[in-house]
């Protein structure tokens, strides 16, 4: 990828932890050369590993570029999910249409202890959207991988923490 | 427009005034034909125009969509404006990056009374960037075009309520 969105060095990421590396994906993800690529790569990995998708669905507000990004590279219409509380009472949890048993997958940026998108799950599942996937651009391989096994979600994603400290 | 956006007959809207017409743009720009058709629109206006853009800006979370698809349609990059309160003390106001003096387009869905972007106007302003040109999906002509002029703005729609209202 033509940016400078990955860094090495001694990082100290949100949650406190130590890394040798560091990913500025909203960076990454504001150039449409950059963002173009990945939605290119996840159309790939949706093809390649024939997926059925009927909605896509990406997190407030890191994931949205690329939910958008990659509907209209594959045509499939897309959701958004709010994690936050609501501020107002206006303020739905999904904007966009979701039908009973759609399936949806999901995607995100970073996918380091799966927090976030596991809460998006659950307000997915419960406005009867089916989710068996996430698809992520970096897998930091924190744990969050179990985590989705364990509720009975596959995570793939384009780049893993291995990849990069293979360097 | 291929899609059930537009909707005529007697509406209550969220500012408690009536209208003949609705417009759920939300709906409208969740369907990447029509996310891409708004595009394509826009891009022609900006080349028509012959405006000079470093950054499109769009606000959250309604305008994201439509920064994204204008930004891969024209490949000029695109940064995101949150108007709400922080929640955190690490949530910027702006996310992508923005250097001083950037001509900045702001897009948006639907200009009414413009507050959304009138607040977004001067969160860019304060950033540095230079705003000159508000691009909107829809103007409905209810005072916002005026109170942009007033800060040196101008606004420019793909439809206006005369347009929807002529039938």
């Amino acid at each position: 990828m033509r940016c400078n969105a990955l860094m090495y060095g001694d990082f100290t990421l949100a949650s406190g932890k130590k890394s040798e590396y560091y990913i500025d994906i909203k960076k990454a993800s504001t150039d449409p050369y950059v963002l173009e690529t990945i939605a290119d790569e996840m159309a790939r990995e949706i093809q390649l590993r024939g997926l059925e998708v009927d909605k896509i669905a990406g997190v407030v507000l890191g994931s949205i570029p690329l939910a958008v990004a990659l509907s209209l590279r594959t045509k499939i219409p897309y959701i958004m999910v709010r994690r936050e509380k609501k501020d107002h009472g206006t303020q739905k949890m999904i904007e966009g249409s979701l039908a009973a048993g759609e399936k949806v997958l999901m995607v995100e940026d970073v996918v380091t202890s799966a927090g976030s998108v596991l809460e998006a799950i659950g307000i997915v599942r419960a406005a009867g959207g089916a989710v068996s996937e996430v698809l992520c651009v970096v897998n930091r391989q924190e744990g969050g991988e179990q985590k989705l096994n364990d509720i009975g979600v596959r995570l793939s994603a384009l780049v893993t923490a291995e990849d990069i400290l293979r360097k």
